[in-house]
C-alpha cells in the first residue's frame, strides 16, 4: 500500500478500499486480525484516526467484527478472491511450415516439443511408460523415512555422498571406468555439464571446442551460449576424423564415441588409437557418453575415460537410462579442472536437490536400474527392428545408420529426396509433421552439407506407432516431391 | 582395452588378462556372455586366433565356458570385484581457528557446514525436523500415479504449468503478488534466480548491482561470480538508504525490503517511496524475498513487487518454507527480461527436474504449505523468544536487531567485544565453535566497518539448544576477552 496515492480527503476510504482488496484477493484470509490500530497508522505514517474510521468502514461493510482489546478480525470476502485458475500456457504450438522455415533458433526443442503430433519420433528419450514408478516412490518411502532433518538443509554442491558412490559403482559395472566417489560431481542433466564445462574451460583459455559434424545441435548451442566456438570436425563410417581434429588445432573437442551422435557409429580402434594420441600431445575430451548402455548385439563399448583419466571430462545422465524430466546427470573431470568445476556447480545452484539424488542412489545400488536397463534393451531392440523393417518396407532409397545402439537411427537418401535435388530435409520434416508424425532433419545437425536426412528416435514408441509413423513419412515423401 | 598396450607375442595372455580384470570389476558379470570371437578380433583389429586362444585361457581358469555357436559365458569371478563401498568424503571439516582467520571464499558456507558443532547457530533454514515427510510422499504418489508417460520427457524450462499455477495463487494470497501464472519462472533456488538475473543484465549492459551493506555475503558472492560489481549501500534502522543508492548511480539493486538480511530492518514506508521514485527514475530493484512469510507480530509486510512490477525483478524459494535441500525457487521479471531469462534457464540445466515442482504444486494448492507455514510461526515465535531471553540474560551487553520476522536475529556489540576494542567478531565465532557453538560473524556480511556482532538462526533447534547456544557464546566471549 502507498498511501502516497491517496487521494487528499479521501485517506479513509482509500485505505478501507485497499484492505477490501487484499481480503478479497486472500493477502487477509477469513479468520485473519487486521493489524492494530495504533501499528497500521505507525507503519503508514498516518495517523490513527484515520485508520480506525477505514476499519469501522469495513466493519459496516460486514467484512470484519472488532471485538475490543482482542483485535478486529476478518469475516467475509466481499467477492471471491480472483486467485488464477488456468495453469502456464504452453509454449505456443507453431506451424509445422514455420519449425522448419528457418534455421533453428535457441528455442527450436521447445517448439518442437510443443507442435502437436499422433506419432512422436523425436530422439533422445527412452521408453518413458516403462518409468518404475512403483520402485521410486518405495525408495522415496524409505528415503524420507531415513532421512536426517539436517539433510533438508543446504548440501554439498558436488552432490549427495551415496549417490556419488552409486554412479562410481555403475560406472565400474557398466563403462569400465575406475572413478573414486569423491571424482563424481553430480550435475543437473548432461546440458549442464557442458555449460559447466564451458565456464571452467573459458576462464583456463580455451576458447574453442571442436564438434562432430553432424553432431547434436543441442550440445552445439550450448556451448555457444558460454561464447566457446564450436569448429565442426567431420564424422565417417568409422566415427570423427581425427586427422581433421588434429589439423583444425582446436585445443578440446566434444565427442560422442560410443555411439555417435546422430549417426550412430562407434569409433573404431584406430581411430581411438589417433584420438588417444591427440589427446596426448594435449587435446582435451569431453566425451558425451549420453546412451551407450544402450547397446543391442554385444557389451557397450567402453568409454575413453576409462583409458585416459587425465585427459577425458566425462559427462553420462539418467536422461536416458530413466528420465529426462529427472535432470540428474554426473561429471568425472581430469583433477585439474575437478575444484573450478565444483564451483561453477556451486555457483550455478548450490547442487542438485537431495531427495532425486537419494532415492536414484538407491535404486541403482538395489539392482533396480539394471534390471530396467535389461528390460528397456529388450524392448528397444524389438522397436528398433520393427523401425528398420518398416523403413525397408516403405522407404526403399534410405540409408539407415546407427542402429547397433542407442535410442534412436539416421536414415539417409544418398542419392536425394526427388530427382531434380531441390528438395531438402526439412521440407520432408515439414510435411510429415503436417500428417501428424514428428521427426527431426538431419540438416539441423549439420554444420556442411550432407545428403537429405532425418534422425527418428523409436524407444519410445511401440512397433504399430512406428511401423504408421515410417509409412507417413514416405507418404509425406511422396506428396512432396 | 588397448591393443596396443600388450607386449609383443604376449597378446593371447595380454587379453584374457584384461578380459579377467573385466569380470573380476563387473563389467562382465556373471551370466554375461563374451563378445564373439569374429566380431572382438574385428573390434580390436587383431587375428581371431588371438581371442580364441584367450577365450581358452579364461575357460581353462574356470571364468567362463565355451558352449560353441551359443557364445561364452560367464561363470565365476576371478576375484570379489573391487567395487567402491565408502561414500565420497564430505569436505574436511575445518579447524574452528581456520575457518575464521581470513576472509571468506567461495566455499566458506561449504566449509562451515562440515564444521562439527554440537549447536548449530547459522542462520537461514526453517524447522527442518518439521518437513512434512508424510504429506510430501502422499502427494508424491498421487503425482506418480496421475502422471502420463510424456511427462517424464523433457520438459518445459519455465517450469511445470501446475507449479507456476500455484505459485501465481501463492504470492497473491501471501505476498499481495498478482502475477499471471505465465509470469513464473520456476528456478532451482535463489542462488540461480541471482546467477540468471546476472547473466541477462549483464548482455543488457548492466555491469553493477548495488547491494545492502550489511547484506548477504553469499549473495554477493553469487552476483560478482557472474562479472558483475556490487558497490554497497549502507543500511539503517529504517532499512537501506536510497539517498546512497541514488547517489551511488549503480542501474540496480539487490534488496530485502521485507526482513533485511542479515539487520531484520524492514523497509520504512517513506524509503518506499523514495524507492519507488529512484525505480520510476530507471532504478532496477532486485527483491529477495527470502523469508517475509514468516511475521510473527502482524501480517507480512507487501512484496515491492506488488507495487511495481514494471521496475522489480522478485526472487523467492522454498528453502525458507519446506527446505533448502529441496532447490526449487520462483521469478518473475519485467517483460524486457522474461524471455531472456527463460533462454538462460534453458542454457543453464533445460529447466529444473519436473516430479518435486508437481508433488510441491499439489501442497500448495492443497493448503498444506499454508497450514504448515502457521505451525511453523508458532514454533519459530517460541524459539526466537527463547533466544531472546537467553541474550537478556546471558549477553547482557548485546543489542537484538530484527527479531519481529524471519528464521535469525543479529546481536551486535556497541561498545565492543572488549574494553581494548581489538577484539573481532570472528574471533568470537571462532571460540564459540571451538566450544560446539556454529555462529555466523556479521563481518562476513559488511562490507563497511560496522560494531562487533553475530548472525544467530533459532528457526532449526529446540529452546533448551537456544539457551545453551547463547550461553556458550557468553562463555567463550568471557574466554576470549
Amino acid at each position: 500500500m502507498n498511501i502516497g496515492d491517496a487521494p487528499t480527503g479521501g485517506r479513509a476510504e482509500w485505505l478501507a478500499q485497499q484492505l477490501r482488496q487484499a481480503i478479497a484477493d486472500g493477502r487477509l484470509p477469513v479468520g485473519s486480525k487486521l493489524p492494530a490500530t495504533r501499528a497500521l497508522a505507525a507503519d503508514l505514517h498516518i495517523s490513527r484516526g484515520v485508520v480506525t474510521d477505514a476499519y469501522q468502514r469495513l466493519t459496516e461493510d460486514g467484512h470484519v467484527v472488532g471485538r475490543g482489546r482482542s483485535g478486529t478480525t476478518v469475516v467475509a470476502a466481499p467477492v471471491a478472491a480472483p486467485t488464477a485458475t488456468r495453469p502456464a500456457r504452453p509454449a505456443d504450438p507453431p506451424s509445422s511450415g514455420a519449425l522448419f522455415a528457418s534455421p533453428p533458433g535457441p528455442d527450436i526443442f521447445d517448439s518442437l516439443r510443443a507442435a502437436t503430433a499422433r506419432i512422436d519420433l523425436s530422439p533422445g528419450v527412452p521408453d518413458l511408460a516403462a518409468f518404475p514408478r512403483a520402485a521410486w516412490l518405495r525408495a522415496e518411502r524409505a528415503v524420507l523415512t531415513d532421512l536426517s532433518a539436517a539433510d533438508f538443509g543446504y548440501g554439498d554442491p558436488r552432490g549427495a555422498p551415496p549417490l556419488r558412490l552409486a554412479i562410481a559403482n555403475w560406472l565400474a559395472r557398466n563403462r569400465g571406468i575406475r572413478a573414486d566417489p569423491d571424482e563424481v560431481l553430480i550435475v543437473a542433466g548432461t546440458a549442464q555439464a557442458l555449460g559447466l564445462i564451458a565456464q571452467v574451460l573459458r576462464r583456463d583459455g580455451i576458447k574453442a571446442i571442436a564438434v562432430e559434424d553432424p553432431g547434436s545441435l543441442g550440445a552445439r548451442q550450448h556451448l555457444r551460449n558460454w561464447q566457446v566456438e564450436t569448429p565442426p570436425v567431420p564424422v565417417d563410417g568409422d566415427g570423427v576424423c581425427v586427422d581433421a581434429l588434429r589439423a583444425g588445432g582446436a585445443p578440446a573437442a566434444l565427442l560422442t564415441p560410443a555411439h555417435q551422435f546422430p549417426m550412430g557409429v562407434v569409433l573404431g580402434g584406430s581411430r581411438r588409437r589417433e584420438l588417444m594420441r591427440w589427446a596426448g600431445d594435449g587435446g582435451l575430451i569431453i566425451e558425451d557418453d549420453y546412451d551407450a548402455e544402450h547397446r543391442y548385439d554385444r557389451p557397450p563399448v567402453p568409454a575413453l575415460r576409462a583409458m585416459l583419466a587425465e585427459r577425458v571430462c566425462y559427462a553420462g545422465s539418467v536422461s536416458k537410462l530413466l528420465a529426462p524430466a529427472l535432470r540428474v546427470g554426473w561429471l568425472l573431470a581430469p583433477p585439474k579442472y575437478r575444484d573450478p568445476l565444483v564451483e561453477a556447480k556451486r555457483f550455478a545452484d548450490l547442487g542438485n536437490a537431495v531427495l532425486p539424488q537419494l532415492v536414484l542412489a538407491r535404486l541403482m545400488e538395489s539392482g533396480e536400474m539394471e534390471r530396467r536397463l535389461r528390460l528397456l534393451r529388450r524392448r528397444h531392440r524389438r522397436r528398433r527392428d520393427a523401425m528398420i523393417e518398416a523403413i525397408r518396407r516403405h522407404l526403399p532409397g534410405a540409408t539407415v545408420h546407427g542402429a547397433a545402439a542407442g535410442l534412436h537411427l539416421t536414415i539417409t537418401f544418398e542419392r536425394g529426396l526427388d530427382s531434380g535435388g531441390d528438395l531438402a530435409d526439412v521440407d520432408l520434416a515439414a510435411a510429415a509433421l503436417a500428417k501428424g508424425v514428428k521427426v527431426q532433419p538431419l540438416s539441423w545437425h549439420s554444420l556442411r552439407p550432407q545428403p537429405p536426412g532425418l534422425v527418428l528416435g523409436y524407444a519410445a514408441r511401440s512397433p504399430s506407432d512406428l511401423a504408421e509413423g515410417v509409412f507417413v513419412i514416405s507418404e509425406a515423401l511422396r506428396r512432396v516431391r
